[in-house]
């Protein structure tokens, strides 16, 4: 058992339970707690520290919140291994008791069983309309809303707009704030491991507004190569903008260099960290190819939509394609839609140097796409630590939804196979059934519960305009695809088929263990 | 003299400041208390009243800043003529005290002699550099900040977090929430005479984001009329999306109707009640033509940018071209960043039917670009009161700006002439010198004040890329061109010339009376 000794008299002024919350996080942090260590149990420490046992609980419950402890029934609370965990900013390991007004109080924390709602995300009029009978959604797109840190954002607000500060009203700069921008760039070198300074980063109301302006970065007109399935709307917005389309299908062996070539486009639109929605992961020995092959011409340009890599439920977070990219050739996009909300409207690009140049000279006039006040309270969400703590904390949430959805699933008899877990906010399940994807989906509709045909994340009749055939891989109803799987630790995969059956998306990111049990229950209705 | 009798027992809750407030606003918006009516003094009101002086002088000091009331020194204070303000909503006349509580507290509103200060609003870095010396800024884009409601937009952000509202993080309607379409959809009805429903309502982050969206949805590759001299931010953002762009020097008669017909446009990009940076009103007859001829062809369609008509310091607002198209032509464009502020980045767009169509089917796939907290206060703004209160003491203060800065320019020998007077937040000035427009900004600079060429505001080389020649009447510093002034209330012009002479942009939006004097003086030392 580890012993526990905290001054509580002296240091900075906080509450007692934030000093004992961050020196155990310190203490964890920096290995004087390895990981499966017992600690005491609240009660001890409350009489050692002569603390009343709620403060002692309420640390730990921030701490558990976070995934620095967790609690095994009957044995108590263990360290957990937390090589995994974000650790933002100079500002960690923290000093006693530092920043604690504006550290967020556990005590809403923990609410579940909320009643089921239908979300509605980024959906058309006439859809919601459609769908005004569905109660329980498993949209992929849906976060969980449930634990937003309402206080701290109500603070930062009210500290942001505190002083009456004029410069909060002037348009600003037209990449976004220099304070967000250092807050982004010093996110992603620690996150994700991506190379750059906060004057190559261009922050914008969300991904497709960021694709657009790149439309005119890039000059127009060039063949872009995408994955098949992929996000529709990554596809729209640059068919809108002229550019010529091709669709990969990912086939067996992901996307291979060789297909690249024989394709010859100017642009590839990729998800390496992370497909979506397949859930595969590159291999480095690709990623590595697909740089050479664009080094080789002065425009070819790869994008990587590193849209959901926050969350990752085993093993290192796998870092970025950016990070790799020596030559300039990379376009990193990163989005808050799904680590704080899509509702929030903030994402940004890395731009490499050349790039960067063609947006000052091409696009320098547009102004900044996010209201200054909002920049503002994201920068100090980010720069007091919130974040860090924000993204562990729905980490752990999100990982027990999907370890209680995957728990769920290998109880039920249609479900063939689950792909794509370990990570993000949906699986895939093949579903043995005689149904047709359509009908499983239609069925489930009427029993009040939506699930996503993986069919809508494909684009049709775009395989391949140029040549007749081949590529053609992808059926209506019936999908022969395969997956790179990270195993373990090392991010080296192993290829699985999967084919002849229907394939289903079930987000978990919104839907409470409740809601997620009565779902599969009306899906069992509609599959046994 | 006004006989005031209010019952301040009765009535809703409110501070007795508000009541006597509310009450002789009220009377005046009703007509019972007339223009030019004499309003007691505040000693005497407070003796009749029972209230403390300190009372009636803020209830008076909000009456002022809302342009209700008049101050004349030694005199007294006098009924305004108020058939020029704005009054929004259904909410109007109000109850007595109701809505008290979000009222702005007027304490913060009358504070002048700020310390000078560099705007840098939209420039780049380098540009800012170059700047780094500057301290009085003439800049046309620049607002006043100083009066800004920071209380009651503190409160409402307040309002709008308090109760967890977890609907406020899902993405939201791609067109913007409906709520504030509404409060839209009455402004632009009430103000502008624009016929609109919610739903005709694009909302945006910013103009360029929406003419971006437009650009989308035309198709592209039209040609687009625009007038010259303009804003050249629109011209490029249709510029990059591969626009065949055409300018139309605004000569001696405006743009004719004739030159429209010879140059074939498909779009006719204007701004009809307040051209920038002229400051010219289209003739009604001119604005018929206009629609006659988008009525011609299908796929013709005038843009309206409508950027600053919420300030006219003389006559009534001018109708939008919009409030007059029976056809379906108008593409009506409007935003909050001059009548609020910039950095909010909320503009909106009213799409004709068929338009609308095609954003559904082409554009409709797209997320909103404004954050769903920062709707939810705008909304708020708008539909209690708020909005409305600000643009009126908003149109007083920059009347007050407008008025001192023509009072000192008539004083100085150089002023040859003052053009684009009586509207917006800037004048153009006819200087009377030996100097080029570029040495008159140069040594401007030189002595910390800057002020804008109007060559900055043309587009050069794109005059008439078909032909030779021929609408070629803009020189490198000289312009010759004419505008259309408002004569008094009717709204018809008469044209005057000028020629041979630089002309330098003067906005006043942000400076003080002392930094304009200051800023002058300093101009004094260039020109005589």
């Amino acid at each position: 058992m580890i012993e526990i000794m905290i001054d509580l008299q002296g240091g900075a002024k906080a509450p007692l339970y934030e000093k004992i919350y961050t020196y155990i996080k310190n203490e964890i942090t920096i290995g004087k707690m390895a990981t499966g260590e017992k600690l005491p149990s609240t009660r001890l420490l409350a009489q050692n520290l002569s603390v009343s046992r709620s403060t002692v609980e309420m640390a730990y419950e921030q701490l558990l919140a976070e995934g620095y402890i967790k609690a095994e029934p009957c044995r108590g609370f263990f360290v957990c291994d937390v090589t995994e965990l974000y650790r933002l900013g100079v500002r960690l390991p923290e000093k006693d008791g530092a920043q604690g007004e504006n550290r967020e109080k556990t005590g809403a924390g923990f609410r579940t069983g909320r009643l089921p709602e239908t979300s509605g995300q980024g959906k058309t009029k006439e859809s919601l309309q459609k769908e005004a009978a569905i109660e329980l959604d498993f949209s992929p797109y849906a976060i969980d809303t449930e634990h937003f840190p309402f206080n701290i954002w109500r603070k930062i607000h009210k500290n942001v707009l505190l002083d009456d500060r004029e410069e909060l009203l002037y348009a600003g700069d037209g990449q976004g704030e220099f304070g967000l921008r250092c807050a982004i760039a010093s996110y992603l070198h620690q996150a994700r491991g991506v190379n750059c300074e906060p004057s190559d980063i261009v922050v914008g109301a969300g991904n497709e507004y960021l694709e657009l302006l790149l439309t005119q970065i890039l000059g127009g007109g060039q063949k872009v190569l995408m994955e098949n399935p992929t996000y529709p709307q990554a596809y729209h917005t640059f068919c809108n903008a002229g550019y010529q389309m091709e669709m990969l299908a990912v086939g067996e062996q992901g996307m291979q260099i060789e297909e690249v070539r024989r394709r010859n486009p100017d642009i590839v639109y990729m998800m390496p960290s992370h497909q979506f929605p397949l859930g595969t992961v590159m291999p480095l020995k690709q990623r590595l190819e697909l740089l050479k092959w664009a080094a080789e011409e002065e425009n070819r340009y790869l994008i990587e939509d590193d849209h959901d890599s926050e969350y990752r439920y085993r093993g290192k977070p796998i870092p970025s394609l950016q990070s790799v990219d020596t030559v300039g050739k990379v376009i990193y996009l990163g989005t808050f839609s799904k680590s704080i909300a899509p509702s929030l409207r903030i994402s940004y690009m890395v731009l490499p140097d050349k790039l960067l140049e063609r947006y000052h000279s091409q696009c320098g006039f547009y102004s900044v796409t996010v209201p200054k006040m909002q920049q503002e309270v994201l920068r100090a969400f980010m720069e007091e630590g919130h974040f860090e703590r924000h993204l562990n904390k729905m980490r752990g949430i999100y990982r027990s939804k999907h370890d209680f959805l995957l728990g769920e699933l290998k109880k039920r008899s249609w479900v063939k196979a689950v792909r794509g877990e370990h990570a993000g906010l949906h699986v895939l399940v093949e579903v043995r059934t005689k149904l047709s994807e359509q009908e499983i989906c239609a069925l489930a509709g009427k029993r009040g519960v939506r699930v996503y045909g993986i069919s809508e994340y494909f684009i049709y009749g775009e395989e391949e305009k140029s040549e007749n055939g081949g590529g053609n891989d992808t059926d209506d109803n019936v999908f022969l695809y395969s997956m790179e799987k990270t195993k373990g630790e090392n991010g080296v995969g192993d290829s699985r088929e999967m084919s002849g059956c229907p394939v289903v998306v079930l987000g978990y990111g919104k839907l409470t263990e409740e809601e997620m049990r009565k779902g599969l229950e009306r899906l069992d209705e509609v599959l046994n």
